[in-house]
């Protein structure tokens, strides 16, 4: 069933150990939707500048991304300049220049109006809410914000925590959220104010995701997908593809169980560990169905005793 | 069958968010071995100071603890003082008073040399080579080391790693050990070093265990052992304790192949999850093998699929 993604489409500059990148199509929306397009049916909603060209847009629309929701502004792209050079795990923002960003406003077209799954990229909360209201029939909406958003946009983020389902976020973002230092004791405390579930990633550590008494199953137990240590080249999207591998499995599953929910953070796992292999969206583009299953396995048994 | 573990006796003074507490009983023989007492036998080797009382001692015998080799010296026994008031990840020291911990020269008993499993804590290791190689009857040896060590004393500590068949080490020591900034390639590194597995603890995101190509088994797949989050209240010697189930749980079969190895390692996270949820050894010194056990299924459901 179709997800609708909402989100950043960038130009982004990235410097690793592995090398540097410079102007590399990137963005929350980009991952995400390369990501779940191996799921699923993707529609887009995202805003661009006169520098995003046909070829651009052929990297979404050559994995059936539906890129009817990209809005074309006047001016320059979203561009972010960043580096690992130090630590593979945090990036050192160089620049940021918001450009036709800086006033996006998300129009949903109406052939979109009928999509049952809904991912909020990390944008606005007041954006991210006004989304979700205009969204008559979605059934499970999934949403990531930033510490940005936490420290500067406090009170419209937990008005629009109300409306999202399962939350995506890193365990430095949850525990700025819930003002805790304790990773259960935030995850209990985010949970109180609105999502379901919470999902925590990890980094190269995996993800935890954590249940609301009763959401989703019987019990609270929280559930970890472990990640396969591997060679990092370009963190960059590793998050957004993650969304999009576990938000891009739930859709194309029909129902909404504990089951579904736990093989779907396997599956974010196995996508944010295909990103970092190579530098931006490269890898994302050329998988199949059959590699993706074949490093579930390998996650699988990488926590599996006989 | 029997483990002997030689390292440190210690006293710490340690301020965490949920508590401070002054000259308590601590240590890594002592984590280790009253971890590994739920297991197996275990002898203990260590230097302690006059301050070091009946009361001190029943801590370990309590458990069944041959401490036989505890060795007497004139003065204080070595104390540590940390705290974990920004990051429970990691500690920041106060204060070190090695006292009679600076001159220890390990004595191993006579009652103790049939031992089959040795592990060495994190003391000289040139100290740790001395006591692998008086000892003639064992079949596995694990060991530890710290930063002090692979910056200060590399060259002793190269010869000591041909000693060792499983090293037990952090993220950020098999990362300095290699020189490498990647997981993958450091435990490759590390494993061509002379161990024939490496486990890589990653405090609350659990453990993984690399192999050298064939060794007890086929193949070179890492393994992983998931963590539960839980509420830490103080983490000192949760590294020692997670070795102590370890190789407690190893020398408890008798036979060494990858299972018991990957078991091993779920063991080691749930003895180093019980030492942190108290001060010091509290916890690790009135579990049962019914509730260790009941948090290995725990652990084992914490990541698995249906």
């Amino acid at each position: 069933m179709s997800i609708l993604a909402v989100g950043s489409v960038a130009f982004d500059t990235i410097a690793t150990p592995s090398g540097r990148v410079e102007d590399m199509l990137g963005g929350s929306a980009t991952y995400f939707s390369l990501a779940a397009s191996y799921f699923t049916e993707v529609r887009i909603v995202a805003v661009v500048g006169d520098d995003f060209t046909a070829d651009h847009e052929r990297v979404l629309t050559g994995r059936g991304v539906d890129t009817r929701g990209i809005q074309r502004a006047k001016g320059k792209t979203f561009r972010w300049g960043g580096q690992y050079l130090d630590n593979l795990n945090e990036a050192k923002t160089d620049f940021t220049e918001l450009n036709v960003f800086e006033s996006f406003q998300p129009h949903i077209p109406a052939e979109y109006m009928d999509s049952l799954y809904l991912f909020l990229g990390n944008i606005h909360p007041s954006l991210q809410a006004a989304v979700r209201l205009e969204m008559d029939r979605v059934r499970l909406t999934g949403g990531d914000t930033m510490n940005f958003w936490i420290t500067g946009s406090l009170k419209e983020l937990t008005e629009t925590l109300k409306l999202i389902n399962v939350l995506l976020i890193n365990d430095g973002e949850a525990k700025m959220l819930a003002g805790e230092r304790s990773l259960p004791r935030a995850a209990r405390k985010v949970l109180s104010m609105g999502p379901q579930a919470l999902v925590i990633k990890h980094g190269e550590y995996g993800a935890t995701i954590f249940f609301r008494e009763g959401a989703f199953g019987i019990g609270s137990h929280p559930f970890r997908a472990p990640a396969l240590p591997l060679e990092v080249v370009d963190p960059t999207g590793a998050g957004d593809s993650f969304a999009g591998g576990f938000m891009g499995y739930i859709a194309s599953q029909g129902q909404l169980n504990r089951e579904v929910l736990k093989r779907a953070l396997f599956y974010g796992g196995v996508m944010g560990s295909f990103a970092v292999e190579r530098f931006g969206t490269e890898r994302l583009q050329k998988l199949t169905r059959q590699k993706i299953d074949a490093r579930f396995q390998v996650f699988r048994e990488l926590t599996h005793l006989e």
